[in-house]
């Protein structure tokens, strides 16, 4: 290699806009995060362009080819527009410059683009990001870019799949690639909806639970703090929130009052099953009640006493057989007025219940109709205002 | 492109402060770290300056514009005053020239700014952060700023929303853009209050529930703990320590006593209900009068053993039916006494879950108003002294 | 060392394609990125080269080598065309030169390469990994690898263990190192598959805990939740989505609605056992019914009061005893209805639990056979088109 | 500006040693690695020095002041000596020199420093760690650091708080800053005292639930496990081991064991109470008396089988009546005997309640004790020998 | 300083060997990461070599000693040959030359160590690991070490202690630091060991609360699915797998598996305790016994009512009364029978009890012998075949 180019590393224009021909991209999406709500991409581009002061006569140097350092010529920049960061790596360290001019290069891309994904369906949620491929231009000076090819590579990885890459344009030097992403909806409904459906549909059905031997209580009052654990570990995985808030969080929300209500209304029930409705509203009244049923009882105790000592004739074994008959009404009667309480409380319950199974029943189709039906829409290109 | 500047790359000045013209500040939020007080920004600026020595007489080289690369000409730096973290990026590794020496540059910073954001009303936060922006001025010698246009890109993103942005002054060469930010209460009011109302709810309510069965205290028992475990995972998302501590970490604090105290209480009743407020006065005594009970029945076990065998009369079935009415006697005493312990405890529980109620409910009160009300204001300037 | 090369450090070429020898290269895994698929590997290579330019006349200069800084000659540059971040080092900062021309130097590359493992029969996978290997060439112009020996460092370190590695070729400019992976399943296995295992058997042996007493359902209302947290723990350490989405997840999956059927049928079973089937289909009818019962009830309560005051022959004896017997009856009565239903309840309670005893086994059998059998084959040479 | 100075970017000086004055210094602390027991905090110093060489004859040029580009002059390097990882960074790329040679520079100097601080009393500690910032000397040659001012900014940021800054000297070459920093107790007091006092409280307080009903053994294995996870959760933050090991961890394992002990006790109680003292050391001989029991009780029920058959005068009815004495007998018989082992697990568990509270207590105050009187100290200047 | 050296900042070699001197190291463990099994260090390293080039005369030039900047002259470089990431940062910017040539400098070495410590009594464990320390050299042309003192810097920091720092050969050129390390135990043993004893514990002492009641079991699940998730988020702090994998994950293992062996046999001990044994072997040959009885029991209702109706003599009375007395021995019937069932399985129960505690005390006998005694070496020096 006899002539060593001088140190020409600026470009050099004619008319102050020089084309940039981009025959070949190769797009890969790396990571969706869904949290902060930013695509990182990878682009290989292949870019050509002549610089005829790179050119030679091939009269006297008779090689067609050169190979330079690509450090000591100018080579043309490619922005991603809406990147947050973006670094530009020369793909090799050497290029290839053909003796009319023509230099032949290929530079990687590593780009982190704000991506408002629209998650308002989320676990099954769909959507197009730009990735704005720009060169440098300013007054009409600059670069501008002519694409050719556009090939996705390895777009099943992750938790998004990338179903579509398309070249477009929005106005002459606006180009972007349009990147059809969709989650895999399989991760998160697993880990996120799955639980959640088990755990209302077992609230729903503990309502067969007896209220009275404190299973039912104890069962709900560990559903919903699972739940709430549930949540907060949980809001780790959760997308972030945007313009199109994922309606999953609300979602999350209403089960997680439902569950506390379905567990107060047990609460409170199994009071109405012991003491019957007078605990709340007339709860000073009873106790004179009670006084009295305590003197009567006293009254009683009394008496049997007594008649011990006075009678020991026949009389004392009939005194003795109302005794015990008097214990097993005390004890029936009782019971009754408790079956009486339990009733009332079963029926609140059943009550309540249908409220509850039919107020959900009604929510889910709701939930499910929105989820699917509608959609939000959001604006990608306002970083080209 | 036949001139080629000579490695000028110093600046140059004839009253050592140069003028640098920024007509065009583009400012994006990427984070706000709640946990550091830290506001994480990226700044893209357009700036225009005059270096007569780049500049050419258009008769000699007649073009009217020319690009040059970024490295080979002076460029002025842009600071964040504040900004722990902060790095100035070319905007692109080319440069515009016009032939009377106007360059024309757009740089990128992205700086990371201390900002003790005011945490006091946390879920409800709003605050604005100064981001400071300068240049390098030293005794009368450097550049100053003059600013034009400002526009705010994409304010909705993640946790905290920028408001709105404006340029403002503090002398005549303490520029700063002024960020108003307000978090979105969403997120943090679903996994941080309503989970900690929730839990609070239930255990006022859980006072339904009987004392005797043990429920209530294994109920009780599972809320302290989750609350527990639920203020240590939190721990984490709960924002940093700075002058306005937020005052939701004394709110759970307290939430947290509350519910342990009431747990307390419940436990010592249940004792109470058991055996009566006797149990922690006078221990000694009730134990001769139990060994006296014991002696009695003994003696009442000796009694029939001899009638059994003494007596085969009419006599004998009247004691043994005498015997049958004080097993129902002895077992109505005890259940009667059971219920005085019983009734007892009901009403210190009846007495407390009022007072809980009451202290707890003005305590909600006070702390919302506390939360809405008081404002507590940060100096945001102190790295001007 | 008295001839100083001058500043040649660009390459150059006689038939624009220079042979690069690679006598030995030391292979080393660092990780395996289970979650993202990506394989984190070291590469050491010896590198030989001749740069005619770089010779000497050994009757000038009288040495026969000469060590010359690395960055004042031109090196060639390998490339991992999979690698997603690669990173190539100099060895050291100084190479040799023979008088010859030719060059020896080391360089260090570490690479981050995009492998769809495939993890199908997850705690058991084995699978292979390119790392393709190549020089910058283009039409033909460029440097061609010939490779030497390759060896392997330190394969038993971390999760993945490195079995084996070759060079291979696909084509004659493509060659590559095959890695061989296998998964080191003591760790998944033990944090993965046992509490899966053991908490599906004791789902399964619970069933042995009695129906009534609220103990079997608090059970396995622990054991779902438990299972349910665990699931969402383990998300974190379960492989990524990919082409061949590990099975394992399924499996999880239905675990779970395994234990919830299991425990819903327990709840409602619990329900059965005490009110009997009539409960669900004819819940108005048995309330009249508990009417009748009730007034039946009354009468009788109301005929023993009027006999007390009546009667006080030895009919009043009689009825006395009547009425403890009757009270007996009854007590017998509700007893024997419990029964029933109680055995109701068992009965149905076996028959569940053998279709879900053998459901299990078929299940956990089919999903062995899955596991072992069949294999999920990934095209790992996708990014050659 | 004429005269450009040629590249003298080295060093030149008279004595070998140069005075470097530092005007100016402004502290800053970044963050306290808890964890790692380091110190990152980030200097702002601006430095002033003399540079023969850089200085003119202002006959010639006429201006007093010079920008020039800090790449192209000499510019001291400021060390911290215990960092490890110091980054100095230029404040700015130009800097300012008069004709004398006087420059004025402004670095920021990132420092991660190793500093043991005394955690021993840990949510309470405080303690001071040394920035040594030195130049680079040896031999006698090198700089020489002349101090000014020193300012701390925005001390109240983040888990610590800086109390104070101080210039100090070890020797005439050892300059340092003394940083004093003190812990803000409430965060780690909320999450790692608080429970653990309330969890113990709770387990003292749980001595009063009846031990027969199974409620307190599982209030207590609750306890323990919460302790357990509590304990597993906050290791990761508790402070790191060093010199001065934390106290709170060993005073998390008494704890614990405390716990633990106090479970174990109600479990062995609650046998005791069922069974009585002869479950342990006498089980062999209860069985042949269970067995003589059993045939009693065989021979009891063989007897009235055939006294039914053979009587039916009055007899009969006598020897009905006996049998239901005897029933009811053996009921309070049984009882007794439960009641018994009932009263000796209740003395036993009262005095094993007031053990448990006496030698609780005395822990805690030791433990206080230890916590606020004892200090540790650790000699922060071990890196200078 | 008036000799300006020109560029001569490449090595020059009389013999193509030169030595280096490196009269004092300071080693700095920085951290050990246990999981990847890697030693991270910090090496400061004073240098010293001749460089004949850079010598002058001192009758030229007067002054003996001359600063130089380090980029301006050849510096050798130090490998850490097993390390996988190693950074040579200068320690200072400028060099100090004299007049006959030498060189001093001080460099700060980065090096992250691949080192397989030796796991396998995994909290008690302790090792040395091989700092491998070279300077470049090929075929008799580069550098050589030759070393002075060593010393060791800050050893108590974080988890891992430094005991001792030694430089040993392998070979001439094949010098490398042994660092002695060992695990500091108090944390891993408070995180790791002392729950799971105390788990076995808490286990082995639940065998004395009743199997009836249905405390146990519900008190087995809590602690195997505590052991359970302890061990999902223990997974994190274990360290990670190679030759030698610490046995402790074997121990979790096994510990698991006693614990959910004790809970199912406790589980199917509480079906044996109502049920007796025939619940499994002959569940086919109950049921018409039990129609049977119930036959005999409507038999038995049937005669009654009739009598009731027939008899209103004193017949009727007795007959009243023995089935009172039936009533109350079938009730003493069924009470026995579940008192034989009961009976044995509290004997099964003591034996499996027995079984279990000497096979877990024998299991810890030789879990503790081995962790103890068996050693397991690891050849630290594959990295040099």
């Amino acid at each position: 290699m006899l002539i060593k180019k001088e140190y020409q590393s600026q470009p050099q224009y004619e008319n102050c806009t020089q084309m940039i021909k981009v025959p070949f991209i190769e797009y890969q999406t790396l990571a969706v995060d869904t949290k902060n709500l930013r695509l990182i991409s990878r682009l290989q581009a292949m870019i050509v362009w002549r610089d005829p002061e790179l050119g030679w006569n091939t009269s006297i140097y008779e090689y067609n080819e050169v190979v330079l350092p690509v450090d000591k010529v100018w080579t043309p920049e490619i922005h991603v527009t809406n990147g947050i960061m973006t670094t530009m790596k020369h793909g090799s360290r050497d290029l290839l410059v053909t003796s009319n001019g023509t230099v032949m290069h290929s530079v990687i891309i590593n780009a982190e683009v704000n991506c408002e994904v629209n998650l308002f369906n989320y676990p099954f949620a769909a959507d197009e990001c730009p990735v704005a491929i720009q060169t440098w231009t300013h007054d009409g000076c600059g670069t501008e870019l002519e694409f050719g090819e556009l090939k996705m590579v390895d777009g099943t990885h992750g938790d998004w799949q990338t179903d579509s890459v398309a070249l477009q344009k929005k106005r002459d030097d606006r180009n972007y690639i349009m990147v059809g992403l969709s989650i895999k909806f399989t991760n998160p409904f697993i880990t996120l909806m799955l639980p959640s459906i088990l755990i209302i549909l077992a609230d729903a059905v503990s309502f067969s639970l007896p209220l009275g031997g404190g299973e039912r209580n104890s069962f709900k009052v560990t559903l919903v703090l699972s739940f709430t654990m549930f949540l907060i570990i949980l809001n780790d995985q959760l997308p972030g929130d945007s313009q199109c808030s994922p309606i999953i969080r609300i979602h999350f929300c209403i089960c997680l009052v439902l569950l506390v209500l379905s567990m107060l209304v047990s609460l409170v029930l199994t009071r109405v099953a012991k003491d019957g409705l007078n605990f709340c509203c007339c709860s000073k009244m009873p106790s004179p009640k009670k006084a009295g049923n305590k003197e009567d009882k006293e009254d009683e105790e009394a008496k049997p006493d007594i008649s011990v000592v006075q009678l020991n004739g026949p009389e004392e074994d009939r005194q003795m057989l109302r005794k015990v008959v008097k214990f097993l009404e005390a004890f029936d009667t009782k019971e009754q007025e408790s079956d009486k309480n339990q009733k009332l409380a079963d029926t609140m319950d059943k009550i309540f219940f249908w409220i509850y199974f039919i107020s959900a029943t009604l929510y889910f189709c709701a939930m499910i109709y929105v989820m699917v039906r509608r959609t939000c829409s959001v604006n990608h290109f306002d970083f080209w205002y």
